[in-house]
C-alpha cells in the first residue's frame, strides 16, 4: 500500500485515529439485520429504525444536534458561527441490499460523522454549517424507488411514489404512516440551492480498480450514465437432430455473437457493456432455440463515449440477425446521462490526496450513489476507498481495512478544513 | 417436385390412389384430443384409447386380423401362406406430443395400412406374414420413459419401468390396470429374432433437408446417435458498472464463446450441434453473471464424426475457461451411439426409389425412432418423406403433402413386393 504521509493542517489528527473506530462502528451497525444470519437491512424495516436510532445516539455522543427526518434519514448538525453560512452536506446512505457488506453506503456515514467529532472536539470552526446525514434510503429493495432519502433532500421526492407497493402490498405511504411520520411533510425537507455550498460522499468503490492500482483513495469524476435495453431475438426453434446447421435461424447462437460484440466494442477505458440476463423461454437440450432474450447495460462516465458505444452496438445487432435470418427487436429500458462530479470538489479531494503524498487517481462511478440527487442543486464531489477481496461488493465479502478507512476520514478533514469560496 | 413414374411389379396400383386416403385418415385420426384445440394425444388418455380403438377399426376394414395388446399397440397381422414364414413389421407410433402435427408416427402406420390393404384386396401374397404395428407410445410425454410400444415388442422393457410416475403420481403399472391390461403379460409381447425377417418404418423427416432438395423421399442411412452435455460456468459476479472489463470473469461471455464453438465446429455434413439451454440463475441487467448453464447436444449419423467432435468442443471449452479465468464443469447426460439401417433394406429402398425414376437420397436420421428399438433384434429399414413448411414438426405447422404420401406408400409397397431373402 502506499504510505500516506501526515496531512497539512491536520496537527490535530494523528495518524490511525480514524480507521479502527469507523471499522468498529460498522460491525456495530451491523448487529441489527432482518435475518438471522448475514445483513439486511431494508427501508422502515425493525432493524431499519434500529440502525436509525444508533446513527443518532452516534451523532449526539459527537456533539452534533441531530434529527430523524420524516423519510427517517438522521441528520446531524453542526452549525458554522459565521452570518448567513451556507451548508455542506456529507452524505451517504444506511440502508442495504439483501445479504449484503457492511461499508456500502454506511462507510461514508461513519467517515463523516468521525471527521465531524474530530471537528467539534477540536473546536476548529468552519466557514458553513457542516451536515453529516445518513440517507434512509438508496438501494430500492423493499419499494420500486430508489434514493427515497436523498431524493427527499435534494427536493425531487415526488408524490406519486407514495403509491409505490412493497412485495407485501403495502404503500410507501402506509409504510411511512405506521412509523408515525406524515408523508404530507416531505416537501419540506427539501433543501434551497442556494443555502447549499456543496455535497460530499465517500462510499467504497465496489470495484477493482484501486485495488489493482495498489490505492487507497481516488477521485470520482463522474457517476456513469447508462443505456439499458432489452434485445428480443426471434428465430425457428427446430429438432436438434434433423435441423442440419445449415438451415438453422438459431436464436442463442445469434444472441451469443452479440454478446461476444458487446464485451469487445466495450472493451477500452473508462466502458463497460454487460450481458447480465440471456434466457431462452421454454429452452431444451434438444429444441433449437426459436427465441432468446438477453438485456444489455451499457455505461460510461462520458456520455459521447456511451452514446457512440450504443449506436454501434444496436447497429451490429442488427447486422448479425441479418445475416443469421433471425429478427432483433431491441427495446430502450433505461437512458440515463452521466453526472459530473464538480470541478471544484474533484481539484479538493485531489489537493488533499496530494498533501498526503499519494498518487492522484481519478475515476468515474460505475454505480449510482446518492449524490446523484444533488446534480444541479449543488457542486457534488466523491471520493472512492480501495474495496477488498477483488472489488466486491453487495455481498458479505465486501471489505474496507482500516488503514484505508483512515485515509479517507483523513483527507475528507483535510478537504473540509481547506474548503474555500463556501 | 420431381416425377415419379410408374414402379415396376405395381401394375395394380395407380398413381394417387393412396396419397388422399392416408391424409384423410389422419385428419381423421386427429378428431380425437386431449385438448379443445390442438392436438394432443398421450399415452392411455381417452382420447389414446379412441384412436387406438379408431386404428383397429380401419385395419379391420383392410382385411387384417387384428389385436390391440397389453401396451395398447394395434397389431395388423396379414398371415403368409409359405410355411414357417417370418414376419415383416411396418411400425410406427400414435401417442403424439403436446400441440403436435397429425404426422408424426401416424403417417409411416397409414401408410402400412394402405399398403396392406391394398395387398389383400389385390389377393398378393407374400413370402413373409406382414404385421402392421401401430405402437401406442414413442414420444415419452407422458411417462419418464419412452418408446413403450415398441420397447415391448422387441423385448425391451424393463420391470422398473412400470413404477415410472406421471404429473399425477400414477405409475405406468396402474395405469395399465386401470385400462384393463395385466402389466405381467408384458414380456409375452416380445419376438423373437428368428422370427423376423426385418422391421421396416416410414416417417416424415421433421427437418428440411428433403424439402431443400426438392425430393418426396429419402432412404434413413442411420439412426443419429448422440452425446448430450450440461456445461456449467463459474466466473464471478460483479456490478455492471463498477468492474472494468479487464477484470471481470464473466460466465455469460464465456458460455456465449463456446456456443459459437459448438455452431462452427459442428457445421459440416452429417453433423449437428446445439446449445438449446443457456441460462443465467439469478440473472439481472446490472449483474455480471457469475454463473451459467448451457446444454450441449451433438449428433451424426457416424459414431466416429460425433465422437471427434465432442472431444474436440469438450477440449475448447476447457481451453475458452482457462482464458477467461472461469471454471466450467461439463457433465455427460446422455451418450447414445448411432444405429445404422441394415444396408440391404437401405438398397431395397434405394432400388424402389430408383425403379420410381426419382434420384435416391441418403441421410440419417436426427430423431430417434421406433426402429431403434429393434436395433440388433430384426433389420431394420427406414424412409423418410418429405416435411413441408419449411420442415418443422412437433408443431400444428407439421404438413406431408397427399403426393408425397402416395408416392411412399408406392415405394413400401413396391418393396414388399419385391422383398428376397426373408
Amino acid at each position: 500500500m502506499a504510505q500516506v504521509s501526515e496531512l497539512a493542517g491536520l496537527q490535530t489528527a494523528a495518524r490511525g485515529m480514524f480507521g479502527e473506530r469507523i471499522i468498529a462502528w460498522a460491525d456495530h451497525l451491523a448487529s441489527w439485520s432482518e435475518t438471522a444470519d448475514g445483513l439486511t437491512c431494508t427501508y422502515l424495516s425493525t432493524a431499519h429504525l434500529a440502525v436509525a436510532k444508533e446513527i443518532a445516539v452516534l451523532m449526539k455522543k459527537a456533539g452534533l444536534a441531530v434529527e430523524i427526518d420524516t423519510v427517517e434519514n438522521v441528520v446531524g448538525r453542526y452549525k458554522s458561527p459565521a452570518p448567513s453560512a451556507k451548508t455542506v452536506i456529507v452524505g451517504s446512505h444506511y440502508d442495504t441490499v439483501r445479504n449484503a457488506g457492511k461499508y456500502d453506503g454506511r462507510l461514508g456515514i461513519l467517515i463523516g460523522l468521525a471527521v465531524a467529532e474530530h471537528i467539534l472536539r477540536n473546536g476548529i470552526t468552519l466557514p458553513f454549517n457542516l451536515e453529516v446525514i445518513a440517507f434512509a434510503e438508496e438501494e430500492g429493495v423493499r419499494f420500486p424507488a430508489s434514493y427515497i432519502g436523498s431524493r427527499a433532500v435534494a427536493g425531487r421526492f415526488e408524490e406519486r411514489l407514495l403509491e409505490s407497493r412493497d412485495a407485501k402490498g403495502i404503500t410507501l405511504a402506509q409504510a411511512l404512516l405506521e412509523n408515525g411520520a406524515d408523508p404530507k411533510a416531505i416537501p419540506a425537507l427539501a433543501r434551497r440551492a442556494e443555502a447549499l455550498a456543496g455535497y460530499l460522499e465517500i462510499h467504497i468503490e465496489q470495484g477493482p480498480v484501486l485495488l489493482e492500482a495498489n490505492l487507497p483513495v481516488g477521485v470520482v469524476t463522474a457517476i456513469a450514465g447508462g443505456s439499458r435495453y432489452l434485445v428480443t431475438i426471434d428465430g425457428e426453434a427446430g429438432h436438434a437432430g434433423t435441423v442440419p446447421m445449415s438451415s438453422r435461424r438459431d436464436a442463442v447462437t445469434a444472441a451469443a455473437e452479440m454478446t461476444l460484440f458487446v464485451e469487445s466494442r466495450c472493451n477500452r477505458p473508462g466502458l463497460v457493456g454487460t450481458v447480465g440476463r440471456f434466457s431462452v423461454p421454454g429452452g431444451a437440450t434438444n429444441i433449437i432455440p426459436g427465441r432468446c432474450e438477453i438485456s444489455l447495460d451499457i455505461r460510461s462516465g462520458d456520455d459521447a463515449v456511451r452514446l457512440a458505444a450504443v449506436v454501434d452496438i444496436l447497429a451490429e445487432i442488427q447486422r448479425i440477425a441479418q445475416r443469421r435470418s433471425v429478427k432483433a427487436t431491441t427495446t430502450q429500458a433505461l437512458e440515463t446521462p452521466a453526472v459530473p462530479c464538480s470541478p471544484r470538489l474533484q481539484e479538493a479531494f485531489a489537493a488533499s490526496i496530494a498533501r498526503a503524498g499519494l498518487p492522484v487517481r481519478r475515476l468515474p462511478s460505475g454505480a449510482g450513489h446518492d449524490a446523484v440527487m444533488f446534480d444541479g442543486l449543488t457542486d457534488i464531489g466523491m471520493l472512492f476507498v480501495r474495496s477488498g477481496n477483488g472489488g466486491v461488493s453487495h455481498s458479505p465479502r465486501e471489505t474496507v481495512s482500516a488503514d484505508d478507512a483512515d485515509i479517507a476520514a483523513r483527507i475528507l478533514l483535510d478537504v473540509l478544513v481547506n474548503l474555500k469560496d463556501v
